[in-house]
Parts: structure tokens; sequence; C-alpha cells
């Protein structure tokens, strides 16, 4: 996940930024079904054919653009507590997830499978938990099981914005945080 | 639930099984990304407009075909015991979910979101297990929190096959049974 994270320099790196750019900018106007690859090539002054041969066809370039914006852009928060910490994360993933630009970018991500799009985007929660878990080691913590956090705290989250059969309201949040540290006691 | 589990007759019935029967074979012979609402439409033997005043787009027919694959259509199997019942449910629904036809039904579900499909689907899941816990109740077991199957076992299943980060395989999904009925303890 690490180089993931670096963002590359160079002519590819400014086509991709352009791109996606474009896309972002196109869908602040329109209903992304509007969108077509030779709008958004023309809108960043690209050719269709560098996004066909880069990004394969436009759900596979959404997909992108949604992983791009899942990209954590900072450290996670310290609450200097483990528990607290993984409250943070999991309360801010469900707000912003279960927003509709969250929904529209899981959708688009899952939507455009096999790409490798939905293991990046899980990647990163995964990177972000191992964050917290490290932390908690440096501070003496007994730290938790990342892939715990990410069966039993995430993935209830992710099923109930996904399935649109109950809202991950704060209270729910934390009440799966709790139960995780519970049974990791 | 209970009503949608009804078979309606009668013409509109009719038409709705014309058309899932168009979009079912059309998908053995092509891509979905070649389909268009006229193509099932000749092939259902109705107009697209039957089509588009029905289903408003392509993406929410498909949902609705790949809902209609979902509804359970026979007694969840009856193992004698509780956490058996369970654990036959989500192997069965892991394997079938994780396979190529799977998470394309679960990706045109998540797809056409707001459209109903998603809670349909989840609802089926939901009828499924409420079924098995009625029935553990009548043996005189404890019975389960439904809620809980669903968030910490049908959840992580349901998220590692969309962000194929991980397969579900039998002993992982045993694993989630095992520690609900542990918790429920």
């Amino acid at each position: 996940m690490a180089r993931e994270m670096i963002r590359q320099g160079g002519r590819s790196a400014r086509i991709q930024e352009e791109v996606h750019k474009a896309v972002n900018a196109l869908l602040k106007t329109r209903d992304r079904s509007e969108l077509t690859v030779p709008m958004v090539a023309e809108s960043a002054g690209v050719t269709p054919s560098t996004i066909y041969r880069r990004w394969g066809d436009l759900s596979q370039l959404l997909a992108d653009v949604a992983v791009a914006h899942m990209r954590p852009i900072s450290e996670p928060e310290d609450t200097g507590d483990m528990q607290r910490d993984v409250e943070a994360f999991i309360l801010q993933y469900a707000e912003e997830m279960s927003s509709k630009v969250g929904r529209q970018m899981l959708t688009d991500i899952i939507g455009s499978g096999g790409g490798g799009a939905t293991v990046k985007c899980c990647g990163f929660t995964q990177l972000h938990l191992e964050t917290l878990h490290q932390r908690a080691l440096k501070r003496g913590e007994a730290g938790f099981s990342v892939a715990d956090a990410v069966d039993f705290v995430v993935a209830p989250v992710i099923y109930h914005i996904l399935f649109e059969d109950r809202e991950p309201e704060p209270d729910y949040c934390r009440a799966l945080v709790t139960r995780l540290f519970q049974r990791a006691d």
C-alpha cells in the first residue's frame, strides 16, 4: 500500500491529474449517466484514446477517481486512546461513506469489480486501522486485530450503507467498536 | 417481506416473467454491457416503453432480475441445531454470492441504489435468518439476534466478496458463526 500513497510525478501523473479534475468538475454539473469518455477527454485536453489506453473504460476511470477520494490525506486523529481512535475513525468513515457522494464512490468502486479499485479501497481502510494499531502498541496498549476491526466494525457499516436497510448512526457505530474491544478483552 | 414472497398472478406478472426470462436468456450469450432496453423488449415481445414505464431504466431492470434470483425458493435446511442451521445458511450464501453470477447480481443490486432492490435483497436474508431463529425457539433453543447475525456473519462475508480482498472460505465462515454464538452465550 505504501507505494500507492506516494504521489508520483512526471507527465503520466499530470495526465491523471487533469483527467481526474475533469471528471470531478463534470460530476459537479452533470449526472454521471451523462458522462462519456470523449466528454471527459475534451475537458481534460487529452484524446479519448489516452483515456481508453490508461483506464480501459469509463467505469474503470470513475472507480479510479473514487479510489483517489478514498486515499487517506492525513494521519488519523490521535485521541490518546486506542478505542477512541477506532471510534473516531469509524464515525468519520460512516459519515463520509453514507453521504450521497460516498455512496456513489462505493458504487463506482464495487461496480468496476476486478479492476483493482476494490482491493485498493479496502487497502486504505486496512492501512488506516494498522496505523491506529501500531500507535496503540507504541502507547503500551494491547493493540487490536485489524482483521477483526474490518470484519466487525467496518463491514457492518458498509453493509448497511450499500443495502440501505439502516443508517449507520453514531450510536450504532460506537456500539460496534465497544463490542470489538469487549471481545478482544 | 412475506407479501414479496407471494407470486402474483395476472397480466402484469406475465409481462414481468417474460422480461425477466428475456434478460436471463440474453445474459447467457452476451455481456451485460451489450444489453439495451430495446433488445430486451424485442426478445420479450413487449414495447420498450413497457419496460421504461415499469422499471425506469436498464440498471433498475437488471437489479430487479438479480433480486428475483435472490428470492429464497425453499425453506432453509433444518439441521436440527441452531448454530448448524446458521452455518449451513452462510456457507451456501457465501458460495453463491462469491460466484461470478453472484458477484454480478450483487453489483447490479447495489449499483441500482435507491430503487428498493437493495432493501429487498437484505430483506430476504433477514427473512431467512428470522426463520432459523423461530425454528430454534420452537426447538426450545435460546434463539439468536438476527441483527447480530447480519452484522457479524453476513456483513463480513459480503464485504470481502465486494471488495475482493479475501475469499470467504468455508473455514472463515464457520469461524464467524462460532464467534456469533460465543458472543451470545
